[in-house]
């Protein structure tokens, strides 16, 4: 954690209470706002403060812009046996994004699993939210976004494909602890190209390129960041486009590289029930969680984790202690606050 | 293609005839020869000689040493609504793979999606040949296997994962090009590390460890490989060994970390019916495919590719003209066609 004077910190519910106001006030109905706010400090619970409260202005301004739909009523549009497509209507990516994610579990205890596509959603934010909720419910979860080109297309030095995410949860015996994979398809977060830049730092290798499409060590030339493991990154993100655009006909990559504009976005989630499958799932995740949790680890390692758990035990941490949240993203919470008439945290600001 | 002193060429049908020959004589019945002939020649028209015939000399030992059943009668053992778990009883790995690919497409026919989890299997090869059945028969095909621990996880000096592979294919409008994505969750394949080393050539950053977790770039102290992108390839690989060992009551890690011997493999083959959706589908997916291919090629690349169209650019090339086979491939497959009285392809031995 950083020094006190460069952050503030506030306890879960706070922050929670402090973001569901901002959002309703920036003109999510309440419910919205609570499902949205939920999403983004349980991002700030796992120390993923990149997909935190920081991005509540934004999201305002998405109102404003009428790039996020406050009235959307999001309705179920096709489905059949273990599918079903909603469109979102452009409401907050959460509402949408958990809409799929219940429905998904439903579809699943009822056929063994189900498939959840919601086209139309907008920012979805750390998708890793909406798997862990069907793990919670004792299924498997699978989530992915898509978006607009935001990465290099291998062999090409244009962005052809989004840095689509997908993550992955599986129930263990502790329900506060599943295994719980959320990767982006590309090589680096922009976040850690900015860091480099603010720090001075040279970029690794593989992370990003230049304006002519050149892989550069220095991160005031990006232009754009590199796939993941080249053509493996940029393959699954196109898949990924597939299974979460195309295949609601609502594609994005296709229409945003011939026109402009922002054509939004696509998720989905898929559910598998485990008692579909006739196994003791429960006690051979188990085994699996402690044979990874005993590999000897690597020089200079202490601990060898499992997917997600590094976010799971700066959770518990900063339930207790509270969320350090940074004072530039304080400073404009406090500003949207002021001018939006909603009431600071207790303690701050 | 290397020069006639290197290889051989064998027409497709007569590389598949006497693939087909030698897994017979070999123990194999006549259907599960063919089939699993089948899947290895597919990879030799692909590029992929590296998943073709060059394997049968290790199959025919499997099945000598009873790693593979001959006598197999692969069985579903468990099933509901959109899910089928089958018992391949170490059936050959195509024989499994096919039925799970078979059965996947029938159940999403049924459901809109379908998954078939096969438990049991013996060595797969190159699993895009799964997934593009599915995709010939107009469905999106997701294929995945799981093996035992082949790999460093990350964070650990000890291999604590397999390379398990992940493949994603979807149809368009041409039979003959649909999008087929195959990859392999390790940073590179085993092949590539021997290649370095016969050449005397450095290994690239990230590929590979020594026998004390270090990692190196010299290929004659390669001790195992490294994942795709540190956590996520191993990360994804854990998720890939849940979904297809674990779920199906058939643990392969927990098992080959506690204990000695190989336990075997798994599999699975999804499967999503487009018009479950609701979607054109094949006018939007065509559409992102002039839209990738489209994108500006970056400096020293002559074209864009999609995932799978170099492989099915070679496999048109050695349909016409034949298949490069290696002369220490072939002068082993003859000494095995010699030893089990099977008649050699015409001009060749």
């Amino acid at each position: 954690m950083a020094g006190a004077s460069d952050t503030s910190v506030i306890g879960e519910a706070d922050l929670r209470k402090f973001a569901t106001g901002l959002l309703h006030a920036g003109g999510l109905t309440a419910d919205h706002a609570e499902q949205t706010a939920a999403m983004l400090v349980w991002a700030n619970t796992r120390g993923a403060d990149s997909h935190g409260v920081l991005r509540i202005p934004r999201y305002v301004e998405m109102i404003e812009l009428g790039l996020i739909n406050p009235a959307a009523s999001p309705t179920q549009v096709f489905a059949k046996g273990a599918v079903a497509v909603v469109d979102a209507q452009n409401a907050p990516g959460a509402v949408g994004m958990n809409i799929a994610a219940r429905s998904a579990g439903e579809l699943a205890r009822a056929h063994g699993l189900g498939w959840c596509a919601v086209r139309s959603i907008t920012h979805a934010g750390a998708i890793g939210y909406y798997a862990q909720q069907v793990a919670q419910a004792g299924l498997i979860g699978i989530a992915m976004t898509a978006s607009k080109p935001l990465m290099i297309y291998h062999g090409s030095r244009a962005d052809g494909v989004s840095t689509n995410p997908i993550a992955i949860a599986a129930p263990t015996s502790d329900p506060q602890l599943p295994f719980l994979l959320d990767m982006s398809t590309a090589a680096v977060a922009i976040g850690k190209v900015m860091a480099a830049k603010d720090a001075g730092r040279s970029l690794s290798p593989g992370w990003a390129v230049d304006e002519h499409g050149m892989e550069t060590s220095d991160p005031r030339k990006v232009k754009s960041v590199l796939p993941m493991a080249g053509p493996k990154g940029s393959g699954l993100s196109l898949m990924i486009e597939v299974l979460a655009s195309v295949l609601v006909g609502n594609p994005l990559i296709s229409v945003a590289l011939s026109q402009d504009g922002d054509p939004g976005g696509n998720g989905l989630v898929a559910a598998l029930d485990p008692a579909a499958f006739g196994s003791d799932f429960t006690a051979d995740v188990d085994r699996l969680r402690s044979a990874i949790k005993g590999l000897p680890p690597a020089e200079g390692v202490d601990e060898v984790y499992l997917p997600g758990e590094r976010g799971f035990e700066e959770s518990r941490k900063r339930f207790r202690d509270g969320i350090p949240i940074a004072q530039g993203t304080l400073k404009r919470l406090l500003a949207l606050a002021s001018k939006l008439n909603v009431p600071a945290p207790a303690g701050v600001g």
